[in-house]
């Protein structure tokens, strides 16, 4: 990591497009780059003419628009991609004019997407799709069977910061197990799992899961992880929910396995590819919740507060040459 | 109180009639039975015949069949029942042969009430239903703005077993405030509430309420509470969930509030009469999660084990004529 530019001397300026900021972050922006030596600039989506005039003589954009990027010259030294997934700046080299740019990216969708995981589980195992169909049609019929999620074991494939918020609430549930599955097999602080193990070890724990919980960010080794083979090792009855990327499962064999009834049930936000083309399986594949890529969504104060908060804690690392909390390893991918 | 019947000599019987005991609640009653001088007779819904006759010789009766309460001679010392709704068995006094028979009820449903209201309280404040209609015309919409939980103003209206066990587990959300209403306006044990407040107070509180969650009792004094007055100071765009009994709510006005746009939705699990006649209004009023009184479902495991286990611990007193933990005041309805 090299933060050479902030040894200059020059005006240093920062762009910020961004469409969600309030006056209150536009203040704490402010009065976190002032002392440092920073100008910020404000742009909204719909000025990014102005945008990218700004670009051409700034140090630092936080964002989220690709045109925007690829505009910038070499002198620019660190894009914050206001977004969780930032694959495409890895997997591409061309958006960068500076091949040294440091990249960032904001997790802060944690909170959000763990309590939209937690809404589609518990209408799975309690068999909502099931009942709002009787519902339409006019049924008060009580007697469909359904589990509670405190009798019920859990399997979170992915351990980061939404693994661990969505641990977190599953706890307080008092649901009955927690295994987390990741690269390393080491546990996150915290306590929150009953056990991880190494996704080297998802074989073993997939016919033990009840409800299998996919926050895998995407890269090579996660591609297609959740194969038709591997679909096929959970028990009768399991429930599979996907916020991470949609290509992380056999889209085909969950369609398969739903239509069976060899799965309960599924919850996607995240299919591929997005939007989802209208002839697609999926619009109508029984007992899934399918929502269109929105349990990150970005309107909740909290996100965009925690958002600008993890700006404002590396802007502050950046001027004093730390390392960025937040740096992404772009040939890792995330 | 009076045990009277605790110090007859005679075979002591326990009719149990319930469809859903397993060989391990039957072998946890018999165990805790027999060493108290009582003797277990259990029946399926299907035996009912033969319970009946049982029942001429038993001292308990543990179920939630009215004809077979019905049919017990004035030797019955206590009916557990299995359900937590007893209203029916105090406000009609033939139900018992013994004027003085106990009554306790069963609250095992807790757990899986507030699970519920988890579900519905997410479903509403990430705009399930208005997604849900998308999809279902294929679209691909994910820009309706939607609130997390974390920054939403829940209150409880109603503080028993329900309301503190939803509470416990909003508070895992990490939600920005929770107001609960009782009776007293005291504060139960735990800390889980930001405040507590008396009933009489309720007109202050709506105001400030987000989602308001009922949970009260089928009493004189709850019945209509939340009239179209009240649902009229509820703020523009707020939510509401009730789990506690149909009457407490005026269902009219709630379908006028929801169709004009002041409410932002509403989830009922219970409704008056149940079940909803096919012509009614609320199947399909705009934004309303409808279910069929399934929130307390008693298919769930940890709700079996606990109703058992409540039988077990009052048998104990019964025994040892303390007074019984689950007794209900046949007069106040609870």
């Amino acid at each position: 990591m090299t933060n050479s530019a902030s040894s200059q001397t020059a005006a240093r300026d920062i762009c910020v497009c961004l469409e969600w900021l309030t006056p209150q972050h536009k203040e704490q922006i402010r009065s976190t780059a002032l002392p440092l030596g920073f100008t910020p600039h404000f742009f909204d989506l719909t000025e990014q003419d102005a945008a990218r005039e700004c670009l051409q003589h700034s140090e630092i954009y936080y964002g989220h628009t690709p045109a925007l990027l690829r505009s910038a010259p070499a002198t620019l030294q660190w894009y914050c991609c206001s977004f969780a997934g930032v694959e495409p700046y890895c997997k591409d080299p061309t958006f960068f004019a500076n091949p040294n740019c440091l990249l960032t990216n904001s997790n802060s969708y944690g909170v959000t997407i763990a309590e939209h995981v937690m809404m589609t589980a518990l209408m799975l195992l309690r068999q909502y799709p099931q009942y709002q169909q009787l519902i339409t049609q006019r049924e008060w019929a009580n007697r469909l069977p359904f589990r509670a999620m405190r009798d019920t074991t859990f399997t979170l494939l992915g351990t980061g910061d939404i693994g661990q918020l969505t641990a977190q609430r599953l706890r307080a549930m008092e649901v009955r197990g927690i295994v987390g599955l990741n690269r390393s097999g080491r546990a996150p602080a915290g306590g929150l799992f009953d056990e991880v193990l190494p996704i080297s070890q998802l074989d073993e724990v997939l016919p033990r899961t009840e409800v299998l919980i996919m926050s895998l960010p995407s890269t090579p080794q996660t591609a297609g992880i959740m194969d038709a083979r591997r679909i096929a090792l959970l028990p009768k009855g399991a429930f599979l929910i996907n916020v991470g990327r949609g290509n992380a499962l056999d889209q085909d064999a969950l369609v398969a396995a739903l239509r069976s009834g060899a799965l309960g049930g599924a919850a996607l936000d995240v299919v591929e590819p997005e939007p989802l083309p209208q002839d697609h399986d999926l619009w109508e594949a029984p007992n899934l919740i399918l929502t269109p890529h929105v349990a990150g969504n970005m309107i909740p104060g909290h996100t965009r507060d925690a958002n600008v908060a993890m700006f404002c804690e590396d802007l502050g690392n950046y001027a004093a040459g730390r390392p960025l909390a937040h740096l992404v390893d772009r040939s890792r991918g995330y």
